[in-house]
């Protein structure tokens, strides 16, 4: 993934690139670099590292242009280093393009291009891209549109492009297929970028460009065809998204603004769907299906990281009160080999970005099939968001850390919500539970405010452990994914390996790497297999094991046996994922950063991942 | 496979078997037994359970024999009981045989006999072999010997036996086919045995007997002719050997052993249940219950450990050629949640030594909801056998090295080998696929013998990794099961932190863990994801890991990128995991070996976990 920023207008364009590539950073952030005009040159700056590196080598010059494009990287094709750094040339250096995507025939388009004697500079498949549109605009002698045009209907691949021209300064060529792009509106000026967040404190106006659509923008206005070259009408949004939402509140990290941020985010996803005192729950994208789903013979889940592990804790929930065989799959398998998917099955697609790459192919080869797709997305407007039949979106807000958590737990809760209203319609569940488990959902937010409290306790226990190199999770049922979900996390940002696994597990392989150097953490919450994870405990404290235990509020039992202990509060088994995962995003988070991670941005993740 | 031994001499007999029959205990020690000379009468003692239970037995009896033949045995005809255990005699009581390996043919001999009149005491083929050389002794009129020469012509499959007769107490008569026997050389005395572990301490002279030969042998000598009745000349070896190498038959662990029996496990595996020439399939239990089977609206596999993985290859498998929608679940979790499960549906369970507690309650857990349950067990009359309504053996011998190697590529062998007889009952895989598969999966025990030969390779590179910390494994398709087992052998015995994921799930978390120090294990073969993979792997490169790549013969993209490759043969994607997953063992073990560890013991660790 990359992120791209674009400007034309009556203002300096680079100070507004430079500040729509940092609130970008989250889609990448391995190289940087902008294109200006600058006394009639089409100049580029660019350099490996993050925005702050670009800035730093462009300190001290002052830039007119009131034209630019500014990219910020996610290496795919070719290390990330200055050479491979957006912008990029054509041959000529009369055209500069940034490029989110990717193309997949670049290697027959550069061979070809060779033969013609072209030589290129970098090892991307974008330099290829923008020479080929060189090539066409010089061989066809048409414009440069056209030539863009024509261009995009020989690759394959993906992409969110803006071009600029030595030729013809007063002009931005923007197109898509797959990877966002939106249109700010302003008063004479126009922005263009990957989602909104460069936009948001100039314009509340946007245009959301659609797959193979081309804009051509100028300061007088903008005109949007598709690749066949027929004029389409754009659609103006509003846009309701609050600045502060996407900046650190206070926090020395997005990911931790985003854990505390949990008792409201939970609520948000709630908020007009469900009212537990008259015991209704309301979901409109359900209940457009609401037959389909009643009927289903089975539900497919795809998704992938932690999307995956939401869909786990699902599984557990749907199977036990909507009584319909649930199968959870990683997109990226489920895409590539030949699953059985019938007319009439119901697919659940959950995604935070809602443009993860795998998942939206993977909803693809589902439809193609016959299958009923519904989305659990967190942003609006996203690509699987627009490919699913319907779906219900998690509202949690965006979340910048890359590491999930907010979306995490709002997943959880869209997804029981949809359980529970399943369950209702197709009379598997009883009042009397149903009315429980709703109570019991409502009151989630504040359970989760108290688990938040044991952060300093979670923070002195981080300090004993953060020099080592190896972790085990285990849970068993409703926790089972909390465990790959924790240790997710502490992978991601931490960088040491921790690994998930079925307590039960344990036994058939991950006991033989217990010593007095293997920390182990359990989620051990009172539930139907608590006698079961007490045994698991003991069977690794008798092998020296370090035990971690995040135990149900009051227990009096596990204390004695772990060495450390945190507590949450009771709720039902089925909800408890909701809050045994607090402490543990809370683990993660502080080793992290006492080991001098980049919490928000670790090392070779991006927020989503738009590739393959 | 079972242990066999025999003597003939001036010392008394019954001491050499029982210390015999300790030796060969790795090979089978489900029931043993005796025949013996008693006051002229030809007597059999045996009982279930080990060689121990059988002294026990014996205790207080002195036998005065000077001629005798011993079993152990692992059962693959007829539950372990003390009827099913050998010697067994024929239907006078004159002869007394003992063999370890299967006659395919024995139901038609039977119902031949069953009309003669004969009747039989216990349930196995080894009873109708030597019934059927008292029969032919009787109707032709001729000596044991031609007895059993002809009776080795009429019958198919494996067999070492050794017949002793009370007519003719001072002759032993031994053969093999497909199973080993040797003949210990001494003064005035002889031995048999399946290998030289018996035999060492008395002499170090033997012979190997071969394929089709036949031994009589007395006091005075012996004389060996073949089935064709052309006298053979043997060739008289000196070992050198020690007996625990012997044990282990020239290995220095079981485990090796066990990895390098493969190309015969796998063989015996499909012995008499497939005929590629012929494109014939045929697995009993399957027929039973073909109706049911090509029905199924669901499968669900449960399993534990590394037959989990198994599972999952077969989810792959089953999907694409049956179309019927298979879910994998871990035993544990299975059996404590409220899983759905239909009327009708069928469940598989997979155990090597089918014994395991989490899966065994699971199968009871779905019995009681209606399901259908088969077993895919090693052991034959083990609880798993005795519980399930049907099912197929893995015939692969006992298993003793803790880390499962052959089981786990018998399990993918008998999978397969129920995935395509449903497939072509249900007429979902054409002809032309289905004996391509069959002719394919006749041709992987060679297959696998060619991966073995990377073994020197493989032990090369295992020194470079032998002090690291950390391991990944990833593949896609196929191949992604096979980095969960591959990650799991290491873990088992090296204790080193070793974890598999499907490649495209990298970029969702694992990825961060990339960089200089971690070393990635990518199952690379030539497949429909193939090129999917190389991207996975330039990825790691990019980002400076290590990168260790099983791929096809002849690869000429990987070796270019990968810091180390090793070939394995190529075949269809589908077996693929069973010759992909050799090299992994190979390097877990390697790397075991040089780090110190007990390999066929590792800590912790049990070989089939009997409780929960």
């Amino acid at each position: 993934m990359c992120g791209i920023v674009a400007y034309i207008g009556d203002k300096p364009a680079f100070p507004i690139l430079i500040n729509g590539l940092k609130r970008l950073e989250y889609r990448g952030y391995d190289s940087a670099g902008v294109a200006l005009m600058e006394e009639g040159n089409l100049q580029i700056y660019k350099k490996q590292g993050k925005v702050k590196q670009l800035e730093n080598l462009t300190n001290g010059h002052s830039f007119d242009s009131t034209v630019g494009i500014g990219h910020t990287r996610w290496a795919t094709h070719g290390e990330p280093n200055d050479r491979n750094a957006h912008p990029h040339y054509s041959s000529n250096h009369r055209l500069a393009i940034i490029h989110n995507g990717i193309i997949e025939n670049y290697g027959a388009l550069k061979t070809e291009l060779e033969e013609e004697g072209y030589s290129f500079e970098s090892d991307t498949d974008t330099e290829v891209f923008i020479t080929f549109i060189e090539d066409i605009q010089k061989t066809l002698g048409v414009s440069l549109e056209e030539a863009v045009r024509v261009a995009l209907t020989k690759v394959v691949g993906a992409y969110a492009i803006v071009i600029m021209s030595q030729d013809d300064p007063d002009k931005l060529i923007a197109a898509r297929k797959g990877s966002p792009l939106v249109i700010g509106l302003g008063k004479g000026e126009y922005y263009v970028a990957s989602d909104a967040t460069p936009i948001i404190e100039f314009t509340n106006e946007v245009v959301y460009l659609n797959d193979e659509e081309i804009a051509v923008i100028t300061r007088a206005g903008f005109e949007i065809v598709n690749t066949k070259d027929i004029p389409q009408k754009p659609y103006i949004h509003t846009l309701d998204l609050k600045l502060e939402a996407i900046e650190k509140g206070g926090y020395e990290h997005f990911m931790l603004k985003e854990i505390f941020e949990q008792p409201r985010s939970i609520a948000d996803c709630m908020r007009g769907r469900i009212n537990a005192t008259e015991g209704r729950l309301m979901l409109g994208g359900i209940r457009n299906y609401s037959g389909a789903l009643t009927n289903a013979q089975r539900i497919v889940i795809i998704a992938c990281g932690t999307s995956w592990h939401a869909g786990l804790v699902a599984e557990y929930l749907f199977e036990d009160i909507c009584r319909i065989p649930i199968e959870v799959e990683y997109a990226s398998e489920f895409r590539y080999r030949n699953p059985v998917i019938r007319e009439g099955d119901i697919v659940i697609a959950i995604s935070q970005s809602g443009e993860t790459a795998d998942t939206l192919a993977a909803i693809e080869l589902a439809k193609s099939k016959g299958a009923i797709v519904f989305g659990v997305v967190n942003t609006v407007g996203s690509s699987i968001s627009r490919a699913t039949h319907e779906g219900a979106y998690l509202h949690a807000g965006p979340e910048i850390g890359v590491a999930s958590t907010k979306a995490f737990t709002a997943q959880l809760t869209v997804l029981t919500m949809i359980a529970l209203s399943v369950a209702q319609q197709k009379g598997t569940i009883s009042d009397v539970k149903f009315r429980e488990l709703l109570v019991e959902l409502e009151s989630i937010p504040k359970k989760v405010a108290k688990a938040l409290e044991s952060d300093g306790k979670i923070k002195e226990i981080s300090a004993l452990f953060k020099d080592v190199h190896n972790f085990l999770y285990l849970g068993r049922g409703y926790n089972f994914p909390v465990a790959l979900e924790g240790a997710l996390k502490l992978k991601e940002i931490s960088y040491i390996h921790a690994e998930g696994y079925p307590a039960a597990e344990m036994k058939h392989g991950p006991i033989a790497l217990i010593d007095e150097n293997m920390p182990v953490v359990f989620i051990a919450t009172r539930d139907s297999s608590y006698d079961k994870i007490v045994s698991n405990i003991q069977e690794v404290k008798s092998r020296k094991g370090k035990v971690i235990a995040i135990v149900t509020e009051g227990d009096v039992l596990i204390p004695k046996m772990a060495d450390f202990t945190i507590e949450v509060p009771a709720t039902h088994e089925a909800l408890m994922p909701l809050v045994s995962v607090i402490p543990l995003q809370l683990l993660s988070y502080h080793i992290a950063v006492m080991r001098g991670s980049n919490v928000d941005q670790p090392r070779n993740l991006a927020k989503s991942v738009t590739v393959e």
